[in-house]
């Protein structure tokens, strides 16, 4: 392929609309938009709250196999499916996450779709943004200086300085961070161990996009537990009076973002929530607010199928009374080969022996969605190297399971290169197949849904859990947590809890190695494997490439 | 008085226009207008280097006395004598620096002005508003991670890491980040001690406040001194290839932001260094762009005139080439009273000979505003307690030193208190009495700077240095740093070092207990006194009031 524009050339060239005639697109007011520059803008909490009584449109989910080094395009499908089906004359939204900035200047670029498939402005999305990013960091922070004050100032709550679960966030890649000392010095508070996370690791980020309104966001947030006393009861953000500060710093990252994707159609770019510790899906009142303006709302889950669409039915789903009504798998060859054995260096090679060995994994996650209740169709997201015997191969395969395997090319051809794809989401969510369920009761016990998760989503043997957890888990369920879902925080490159076992696994047991009660967000998380909540930057960052040109572009963002 | 409105009230019910409406009454396109809601903006790049052949405006200064408890009203005065000059037929901007969002929920509410003489919307303002400490924030710990990151790796430029000098920085009162020790736990860099500023206090917001463009801003970000190498040589910001990434993380922040008065008339909030380790003002870019945009451009420094007026004199003039046509200094019964010698508690007692007491201090400051050939005007800031007696002891006094008193009442009545001293303003701009020079040459020694400053304008005996601090000043004058300004930090409540000495001292000695280089702002800074570069919050934090109501008001902020 000769002369392959970046996606950044890609974005910069593309002709944007001014976001108010995008708003119009979906007939809301321009004094309901709160702009953010000329191609940004937020949604009026009164537009959204006037919009109760309408009709929902149908909500399609994107997922995927199990993440590869060779790369899925998750979020890049699900724009391109949203302009497909405006393509053919549907009323789609796209409601995608917000990327983290600090990410930007370690590994990677930016993460707003890619090539034809891409939502803009690229670079604005990519950094700063809205600020929402930044208001989750300020409300996370506040909440710490406030407990590490009212320790200093005599501590009349008694919290037990050596049990403060609750940390502080930034939203860069900062290993130092992740263990400290603070509080040295005289006058200077009381010394104690803690660190930073990422601020999308902050249960903020969580509450902020299971939030219904204000209101709930601000009960969500005084319902943070932040540590514990002496006598092992726990100290909410409630007893710090943080709440309400809190909620003002949060009260405009509430409101979702309008921007559009590379065609000019309408995209809510609304939170970004881990999916190990969280749920990694957008905000529920971007999803909500989409499905009352739009026939069709596309929208992603974290990771593969295995983590992300489990919660994205189980959490997010449950919670806000969502109804899915088609899910789309997306697979690569290249990812498929890696999980049929493969080397990344490899890829390049026809190997139908290998796709079909990796095969068995897009076939667990096929039975996994349709046990939600949710008819799907796989995307086949094309790369210039798949060969047609390669496609063939796994469009075969997905028939012997009575589904079926569509390629898309929306990366390299835009709206035109998922017709196909948008016409089969169309007819799926249109035949009314879907009788969407969760995959647990709420009743359930809390080690039971875990059970659940594991051996009917993981096909594992079941989990081990020590003592020590389980009686914890009992005691949440005395005090009135027992009905909360649970959100798994394993491994996403398997479905065990070893990262090296790709493809299809089963039997394996999975090791709860911690619970962790996210109180405010309303989960509680069982942590089965090492869990990074504060990424490092590499060798060489990224950051070290990216700067202005002297036409003030951004250069090195992706 | 009954029924005093707070200042947040006052502001909810200002009938603001839509910043578009703003912009056209200075003739800013709308498309160079880059919307931040309906009621802010960022002005564009392309705009304001289109105004370079336009002729400037004239520059007044709001300064003051040494501030007290009491409080003097500098902001306020700053808008409140803008809206008066547009009251009168002048054409003016209001340029004053933006709040730090941290403090707002410590001791104080806001800081945007009060009263009739506010900035709105004051909430916006007071918070995130248009994410410029966010940035500043992002791009100054992007450089700490890129630090500790590089040692992680190896740190083949051979920083000594018990010499980093830069640290991270947090929009938040915290004092238990002032000394931490991070890096702990295994694999997460080599452990060292380190601590968090305030935002405010980065030298990046020193350097976002001088920069003339975008090139300059990130030549500056290039030239920061992050510590020093095991054989003392700095180690740049350059040197980790930082520069062009924070360059890309500052490049919307270094647009000036449009906002209005409550009299609808033009304000830049833009900006807002520290006043002891930086210069203390509002951004060069905002000042140097208003003034080709109106007939007089009304800006404040911080502190007193003695901290404030001198730096914004010696540093900010010096620097962006700026000539102030005329200065106010504004001062206060209450605050006079306390400069006579009267507690907090006794202001409301009519005291005509505490004030007079009180008056040297008033004194001394315009005759150093004098010695930098800037014509002056006093502005006596009228609170409901002040007896006739003794405001017109005050004009008497500064009578006697050739010069006029004007009592304004701008926060009781907006800009109708303070058409007086518009009118004045304007007769001192426009007589062209100004003869502007700062202080002292560039090519003075450093030492010899601070010996000026400390001898003409706190009237002291001289410094005391030790040798250690002699020879690393020389030694940067042999690095080429010799042509710097000085910056002094001291404490704002006196001339003297010791800040219970209030009135007009003289003899005393400044102790100069530390320098640095601020090799990318541009001065050097001579540390006479404790210094506070982060904050605490009190017993009882003003984040505990701050609520939104049930219809979605902030509450509590002022």
């Amino acid at each position: 392929m000769a002369q392959v524009k970046s996606d950044i050339e890609i974005a910069r060239e593309a002709s944007w609309k001014p976001i108010q005639e995008i708003g119009a697109k979906l007939d809301i007011p321009e004094e309901h938009l709160l702009p953010f520059g000329h191609d940004k803008a937020k949604i009026s909490s009164q537009f959204i709250s006037s919009l109760a009584d309408r009709k929902n449109g149908k909500l399609i989910l994107v997922t995927a196999i199990n993440p590869t080094p060779a790369g899925e395009g998750k979020t890049t499908t699900t724009i391109g499916l949203g302009d497909a089906l405006n393509r053919i004359g549907k009323k789609a939204i796209v409601c995608v996450r917000e990327p983290s900035l600090g990410p930007s200047f370690g590994m990677k670029g930016g993460a707003a779709g890619g090539g034809y498939s891409q939502v803009i402005p690229m670079e604005d999305i990519n950094l700063h943004f809205t600020g929402d990013f930044h208001a989750i960091t300020s409300a996370h922070n506040l909440l710490s200086a406030l407990i590490d004050n009212h320790v200093h100032w005599g501590n009349s709550l008694g919290i037990d300085t050596r049990r403060i679960t609750w940390r502080r966030v930034m939203d860069m890649n900062d290993r130092a961070l992740r263990d400290i000392v603070a509080g040295l010095g005289t006058g200077n508070g009381f010394p104690r161990e803690t660190g930073f996370d990422i601020t999308v690791a902050s249960e903020i980020m969580a509450i902020l996009c299971l939030a219904r309104d204000l209101h709930d966001l601000e009960q969500r947030l005084g319902n943070i537990i932040i540590g514990y006393r002496f006598d092992k009861t726990p100290v909410y953000a409630r007893d710090l009076k943080a709440d309400g500060a809190m909620a003002v710093l949060l009260r405009q990252a509430l409101q979702p973002n309008l921007v559009q994707t590379i065609e000019n159609n309408p995209a809510f770019v609304h939170g970004g929530p881990f999916a190990n510790i969280a749920h990694g899906c957008n905000s529920v009142i971007a999803t909500s607010t989409a499905l009352k303006l739009a026939d069709y709302v596309v929208t992603e889950a974290g990771f593969g199928a295995d983590l992300g669409a489990e919660k994205f039915f189980d959490i997010k789903c449950r919670k806000a009374g969502l109804k899915p009504a088609a899910a789309v798998i997306v697979a690569t060859i290249r990812a498929l080969k890696m999980n049929g054995g493969v080397k990344k260096e490899d890829l390049g090679t026809e190997n139908v022996k290998a796709v079909l060995a990796g095969c068995p994994n897009l076939g667990r996650h096929i039975e996994n969605v349709k046990q939600f209740g949710v008819p799907l169709v796989v995307a086949i997201n094309h790369f210039h190297s798949d060969t047609d015997a390669e496609v063939e191969a796994v469009r075969n395969y997905v028939a012997t399971l009575g589904g079926e395997a569509i390629v898309c090319s929306h990366w390299a051809n835009g709206s035109a290169g998922a017709v196909e794809l948008a016409e089969k989401v169309a007819a799926l969510a249109e035949g009314g197949a879907s009788n969407f369920a969760p995959l647990y009761v709420d009743d359930m016990p809390l080690l039971e849904k875990m059970e659940t998760v594991v051996k009917r989503i993981y096909r594992g043997a079941g989990v081990v859990a020590s003592d020590t957890i389980q009686a914890q888990l009992k005691r949440w369920e005395e005090e009135g947590y027992g009905k909360l879902p649970v959100c798994m925080a394993k491994t996403p490159y398997s479905f065990s809890a070893d990262p090296t076992v790709l493809g299809a696994p089963t039997g394996h047991v999975i090791p709860i190695r911690e619970v962790r009660l996210s109180a405010g967000a309303g989960f509680v998380v069982a942590i089965c494997g090492d869990l990074m909540t504060m990424p490092g930057l590499p060798r060489v960052p990224a950051a070290e490439r990216i700067f202005l040109s002297p036409d003030g572009y951004v250069e090195g963002l992706s």
